[in-house]
């Protein structure tokens, strides 16, 4: 449990700025991956995939209007990879910071010449662990970039798409690509919420079945992913909105009605997982009541053995007292100490006396309801 | 109990996109159920409601403008269905998305020739589980279609006045049928909220006949239909405010009227739903303190037994001790031990003395309240 | 107990519309009472109250513009009245609606030639239940319509006012009389505030003399009519503020002035609700860490007495044992088995033994502050 | 405890109105104080007070314009001043009500000819109950009207600057003397929230060291009075913009920069109530938390203890057991029941064996951390 | 612990305003510091550190409109300092109460030819306990002042860049080096966020190895140091929002670019702040669920051993009870009196039967689940 514990923190550690540092530069550090640059190139009825070991000679590779460019950039390691982005796209070192410091909430900015765009990749690993990865774009006329710090991502199915060119995919231009970037992102989200979805209703299952501990640790675990998805969907949605009433010319008109739709899917997202938060703040509350239920079954089983029994081992312990029948000096018999010990069945209707208290007290017992 | 529960989960779940599935599919999966189509072809004096196998001769069927017609479309197996109204009425594929995908919030958008809204019928099956079903509307100028992928509804009402012909229902267009369809969509919430609500006078007289753990369930299971009802009528209200500001030609200003007082009864939905939440979360908060109140009682039954016995137990153990009376070496009597087992009345005395222990403590649990 | 939360309940019930019912229906049924209609007319010197039988002459009665009309119908049995109500006075059949169906949020409607409002009246009846009634105006130039479904109101000091004739309720016109009616109606909430407010000043004082489960209960049962009444006092402030916005030429600028002062008083019914309300859930609050404290007081008791006596019980036993003094066979003496029985002053050295523990214990608890 | 509970709400009530009483009426009763007048008459070189008895000459003594004018009345039992008021100076009808009626909120209004504002002044008094007052204001052209209904008040510091001269107090004109009043009334504020915090603190400090039931009532105590306060702080700030907004002539421009520095006073306020709130509710959540575990301690102490001693209290009561050791007819002894008692150093062996259970009990419980 | 909570209240104490002190007074009092002047004097190629002992010849210093001037101050003890600042530079009165009373919210205002900023300073001491500072600044065209009333800070990594000339900082002019210097304020809140994030890791580790009381503590001392934060965080996005919407010439059109990064940083830090938040309620949340698990384990060992033992032990005591094997008188023997006793085997047989009593219990306690 602590394991996972660590897990789950280690992965929400972001690139952070240093305290004082100018602005405008591009962080990378120890842990930053080597990049890996793919460039897709494409119109209707041509696609090719090609891997570039620097963006050197990108500038002159991509000037084609007649295709659309796909710069598919993974890892930050290379630092001169942005600065070349710097001299030959012009591309501010704002955006650039921006990109690698990969805490950014989902945001849509437009600058000359290019759109900047940053969308949040939530996905499960292998671990089950919640990745949260940065996804930023530059859109320019034709070409659209890409930015992740990690190898792993969810956009295999676009790349698959691309590639066989079925539907709007290759004739949609950057625009629509980016779009189609952003609409998988956020179906992920439904992927997940239909994963958190079946995990709670297993929890449940368990909570009505033999509910333990680890109920509260998962069911607390969903509910922090939920907050950690909920915090991406709202600027998410907000972003798409921007995007929508934006008059950037980069954004085709077409594709807007796509976004349409992409808007609200997030709002089904913040919706679903308002409805998962609910149920999760229910089997909390519903496992609390259960402990305290069983609290109580626990007492009851306490008191009713402890109440049934311990007068009858008074009364037992008390003719199992000694006082005695002959004074130990004369050897006198004092029949007035403990008389019942001698009297013919004394025994027995002890016996009988224990009985009937046992008796009464299961009655009482069972009128007050202790035995449901 | 359990049971209850995945039946409840199962009726959750929507249709969901595949992640990166291009935009604008029909969905129809292995589950869906065999279109099943109605014509409904009336005006003021005039009613006929036919089966039809298909769509293809709908286009014909449909010119008449002195007619009103209903396309009242069940079940999304077919999908050739889908593409001939992509045909021949010109639907986006977006909007034959959303029909399919049936997780839609409530709403109302305008198109080329025609305007879409979703609602989204709630109802009690007859397990009393809560179906959230999607009707979605396709509305022009004499048409309406309306889709939903089961074969229950809470429509037949409608379709009954209909074939009396009562009321504005056959004069009013194809908007009043729309108007006529919502509002016995939101006539069901107030329904299923009376149902709900005498649900919760039950369980609260439960809770203060007899209060088990079966009330922490139940109230939970409302509150979250609540919530489930909450989630509806929120776009549901936004949707009928839509329609009311919109400014498209085919909705007709006499049904604006009615839809004004269909869109107070959504507010009063919300009021209601936020009234018996608190109604539920109330109950919750008694039972939590009637299970409290309830471990206090049964910790003062323990309390007072033990509390009275156990010390009373001690001196009959006291008196128990075999402290001898003679040197078992010698035999002389060693009246130095215990003497009280030898002195006259000492059991007697004993006896007493156990007896104003008990009395003493009896009156101090008394004092305290604890008889109460 | 049982018997106040079903009173309760039964109060809330509404008439709710049919499912699929024709709007614009006027929904009376076998509960309704007996329709009973009075028409005051009067001017600055001049009252006459008096009953009418029906509304078939209404329209005659009242067309002199010397003169204002208030037409107090109370009971909705009769329908023919709502049908003369339409045909006489052009009254909407939708409004007729919102009158009978008495679940209606407090609002104001400007129609052509009348004005439409709607008050809820909440009063404690004799039975301290809180009484939820639908008080809805229908305002033109000099004749104001109010309806009501029960007999009862908290209007009679109006009325009187009227009656005798002092201030300006006589030379107002219709709209200040329905303002003064309005004003009533919010200074009734005040009244039922005080009556909570001293109620919960009562359950205080026992929650600090002696707590028990009704306060639980009692508080519960004012904090669900707060939140009624908060429901109402809402949309009255939105009601009051329309009216104040209107620019209705049937709203008397004199009267918006008063209106002013009324939308005040709903501003501060919202505030002493909430504040209400807060001081509910600090009862509650402090109700339950009152449980949770007993709890630990009657726990503290327990365990003093058991861990005191139960050792001290198990050293008697040890004394209690029967290890033999000689050998059942040889008869032999075995003075290795528990020398201590015949040891001299062996029961006095227990004694103090066992003193001396008791003593450590009640010390150690007394440091641990269990005493207080 | 009680006593302190029953002078809260004591304090809290309001003079309110009689249902149906005619707006515009002058509320005066038997509780009302008799009316103390003082009129302040100042310019930058000169400064007299002086008691008048009533108002009746106070329109000709006011109407130099040289001076500012500060008319103090305390205590309303006159009804004859409100009508002067009425009479000689035009003031509303509903604003002597509001004056009169003290259970306003802060608020600001422009009348003809006069602006009418009210503050609430919080301060404790001798008995560290929270005294809420309305202080009510009438701004003319150089005079200043203020009236309370309690003798007592926070403005004592005003009335010694104005006797002394200095700063701005006595050149600033009457709309500087109210500002003056609202902002020693926001100032008094901080010092309630001050002596708040210390008690929280101090609270917090008992927490630690030896936490009490009263811990609960105090602080819920505290957490009433801030919310009292933040009922009154945030209509204040809204009253302190709608002063800074207003156009009325009657306040001066340069008296707006320190109604802006009020303003920002109010917001402090604000915020360091929330800060204490939050505060209030942590503590609350840590005595709860700290009850929890003092349960668990006396269970822990009670469970060792039972657990360790009721077993080999049974032990020692099997070998209490009488089995004979001889048939009580023939006389014969029967071995074969309960030899160990007849073992070479049975005792011995039992005692070892006890204390082995012991010891095991102990290492059970401490390695389940019970004794830390 | 006592001691750490007043330590952190100690160092929550603002200076407050005295109630009923003239407004735009200098508030310095004994614990003030002495005053500390450091005159910075730089342009792209040049810089100068130099402690200046007062202000009186500062006017002239900074004449010339070639260098960039930043006047640091900390303490406030000299009054005349900021009498100086009032002639010499016309500083607004009320902008010097706001230096000196050091509780003012973040907030940005323009005057008459200098604009005046707040920000908060957060940071941990060696102690760990959050110092929660104000910086003031005004600023002018080439000139900036900046206020502080301790003399530690985190504005050195500006001091160094300042000294060492890389970046824009040294040609940005003042409203650049006022952005820097509430740049890395805003930094270091991500600084302690991280802080205060690996101690909520490291408590959240406690408490899935060994919960103790100390994690309710600490986590709320994390939970109120967050409020904290964002109390300072909200205003301060406010502020950069205000800044970026000013139109005041002295801000920098370039400088506005960063200004807009930093705002978003100001976001972020909500966001975090809220993220961390939900996980300090879970940890809590999850600690209360631990505390009450582990009563029910204490309270299953405490029943599992009365239970078995208590009816065991009960059952000696009937074997132990003396009942006569013969009169007392008589010496005849009574056999009918407890006859188990003599019976063969009795013992065994005894025995036998606890120890079903026991299995059976015990397998009854196991089905129950009592012993995982």
């Amino acid at each position: 449990m602590a394991k996972t514990a660590k897990h789950r923190h280690k992965n929400k550690k972001y690139t952070l700025p240093k305290p004082g540092a100018s602005p405008g530069l591009v962080y990378t550090d120890e842990h930053s991956l080597e990049s890996v640059i793919k460039l897709h190139t494409y119109h209707a009825d041509y696609y090719k995939e090609e891997a570039l070991p620097d963006l050197n000679n990108l500038k002159e590779a991509i000037n084609d209007k007649k295709y659309t460019y796909w710069v598919d950039i993974k890892g930050f390691k290379t630092v001169e990879l942005f600065e070349r982005l710097s001299v030959d796209f012009n591309i501010n070192k704002l955006v650039l910071e921006d990109i690698t410091m990969t805490y950014q909430r989902p945001k849509y900015e437009e600058y000359d010449g290019y759109d900047f765009a940053v969308s949040r990749m939530l996905y499960m690993d292998s671990e089950q662990n919640l990745i949260n990865e940065q996804l930023s774009f530059i859109l320019t006329e034709n070409v659209l970039f890409t930015f992740q710090d990690r190898y792993e991502d969810c956009l295999i199915p676009i790349r698959k798409r691309l590639e066989i060119g079925k539907g709007n995919i290759r004739i949609g231009g950057s625009s629509y690509l980016m779009y189609a970037l952003m609409d998988i992102v956020v179906d992920e989200y439904f992927a997940i919420l239909g994963f958190w979805s079946e995990n709670l209703d297993a929890i449940e299952d368990r909570l009505l079945d033999k509910p333990d501990k680890t109920i509260m640790f998962d069911t607390q675990t969903i509910k922090r992913n939920l907050i950690t998805l909920r915090r991406v969907a709202w600027p998410e949605r907000d972003k798409m909105n921007d995007i929508l009433r934006s008059e950037s010319e980069l954004i085709d008109v077409k594709t807007k009605l796509y976004l349409r739709d992409a808007y609200d899917h997030c709002i089904q997202v913040i919706d679903m997982v308002e409805s998962l938060k609910e149920i999760s703040a229910s089997i909390i509350d519903m496992y609390l009541s259960i402990i305290s239920n069983r609290m109580n079954e626990i007492m009851k089983v306490l008191t009713i053995i402890s109440s049934i029994f311990i007068p009858l081992t008074f009364i037992a312990g008390i003719y199992g007292m000694n006082f005695s029948r002959e004074d130990p000096v004369t050897g006198k018999v004092l029949p007035q100490n403990m008389p019942e010990l001698y009297a013919a069945h004394g025994y027995l209707y002890t016996m009988i006396g224990m009985s009937i208290i046992a008796v009464l007290q299961v009655i009482y017992f069972w009128r007050k309801g202790w035995f449901k």
